[in-house]
């Protein structure tokens, strides 16, 4: 068992970085933040990466109740939605799993609804790209 | 064992977040990402919480190892290093603990040397904010 909800779609890279935000939205996460991995590596480091982006999706309602169950939770908060190129036409979207990003807090019980829902949502979202 | 390295430091909040981020500067990460949580839930939500920040942090050679191991790692970057009040004078700074993050790759093994290098630069950040 992964870290990872993930699909791969028989979709060009850019295509599928704007359905994954359409999908997120559908589902009321906002993307927050945002880092373009490959333009990332390529200014700092000078390497060459296959496109990647890490969208960093936040449901503000789940937000501030996992805050309330456990005022640390924000060091494993937003939930990250990558992006990656695998070939021309192929791409991997991966979400980190919430339920295994909550259950890491000793608060896990409280923050099991909290995970649950934002699970739900980002399988969801993960099923309307790849459908 | 939490999932954070914590530090509780007697400053305001506003300064600690700039000694912050000088202190992860000075350790060779940039700050790619920051969410304002106490602006973003008024906004959205309207309710009023402490300040609090996440500042999403990166060593681009450390993230680049990384996802050399697992190319699935992005899902777990960057490193949140929270910044939140306590109360006027009083400021917790926490971060990730990398080793509990990257522990939960199945690449864990491979993934050794860049926590434990990630680590000891997060707790010298902290060191330095504390100090």
């Amino acid at each position: 068992m992964g870290y990872t909800l993930t699909t791969t779609v028989q979709r060009p890279y850019d295509e599928t970085v704007e359905a994954v935000r359409e999908a997120l939205g559908e589902q009321g996460f906002g993307v927050l933040t945002e880092i373009d991995i490959k333009a990332t590596l390529k200014k700092k480091l000078d390497v060459d990466v296959p496109p990647q982006i890490i969208l960093g999706a936040c449901r503000p309602p789940l937000a501030h109740q996992a805050l309330q169950a456990d005022p640390s939770i924000g060091a494993l908060l937003p939930c990250n939605v990558v992006v990656r190129s695998q070939d021309e036409g192929t791409t991997i979207v991966e979400a980190v799993d919430p339920e295994k990003m909550l259950g890491m807090s000793e608060q896990g019980a409280a923050l099991n609804d909290v995970a649950c829902d934002a699970k739900e949502r980002l399988q969801k979202a993960l099923a309307a790209v790849s459908g």
